[in-house]
């Protein structure tokens, strides 16, 4: 058994930029010359989720629109009145999200679907410099 | 420490049908003869999704009626204009639930309450066959 | 590799009762000994959930909020008609939330944004005694 953590270096543009990672982590998994495992990948900050998705416009289109729906950022958020930083939705949003996802691997490969993707979203009211923390485990 | 990969199979109806999946998941724990870890399941695709629930009738249909009320399918999805293949709510959906779920086990027992069961959710618009990966890592 | 599987105990409000227990998971892991891996964090039991948030009141409220609006106490859950006891909500969030929450950690130090704190949620309608599951792996 075996343990590597990584990290993936991002820039985003915030307002719920949705990135596609799977690359990136599957480098890092060939990287650490494990077979078999998991990857787990970290978002550290309180305002960036991740998920899977078939990554295209359409669809990329769509989450955006249900996420300013159900929690818009112009909405009257208790975190704005007490901090005046303006992204009490994109810390409701991330905490709805969730900051972890699991991804199991055999063989060095992934244990994805044909049109499924590992998506960062940076849900924040800026652009940023990310760093998420990749670990893979396994033998 | 071992790893062992396996896969549940499934026959779905599709349209948010939630199936209960704890005695497939206990009898892949077991037969690992791994004593004490994690069991991961995922799903490869991206119109599915995994959490636990109190498996009963009621909540099964106070689930639907959620996902249905937030993200109908009959709503004008981008994604459905692209592709034409009408599932955008089924994405959008297996997106904000997450395709992972991660259950420790200890002495061969998942640590479940009594009546908590892990459930597959099949947001596709059409009946499937699934198959889910689990997981198991542990000593 | 080791494993050591843990618990924490709380006493909660119920009614979405927001709990920091970022220094209880610290402490499991700096007891475990165990240096680089990962902290799985799992709720026995279908109405409670686990993220991560800023924890400051003003988005403790908000959070509350966005859960009474989307899936409201008094709503005519079907939960309820069936058993009675009234918290067809607290399943409904709970599920949608999560059991399960993943946090890596390295030289003993989980990966956490300053600002991000690990939470349980307690849904249910009553004030509970609760006792969270942590496992611990890694080497």
């Amino acid at each position: 058994m075996n343990i590597k953590t990584d990290k993936i270096t991002l820039s985003t543009k915030g307002h719920t930029d949705i990135i596609d990672i799977t690359d990136s982590v599957a480098k890092i998994i060939h990287k650490s010359k494990i077979d078999d495992g998991i990857a787990t990948i970290f978002v550290p900050g309180s305002t960036g989720g991740l998920t899977t998705v078939e990554y295209e416009p359409g669809l990329i289109k769509d989450l955006k629109d249900v996420f300013e729906e159900l929690f818009p950022y112009k909405a009257p958020w208790a975190h704005n009145a007490t901090w005046g930083d303006g992204n009490g939705a994109s810390h409701v949003r991330a905490s709805l999200m969730g900051p972890s996802i699991t991804v199991p691997f055999a063989k060095g490969q992934m244990t994805l679907g044909t049109w499924q993707q590992i998506v960062f979203i940076d849900f924040d009211t800026r652009g940023r410099s990310r760093q998420l923390v990749v670990q893979v485990m396994g033998s």
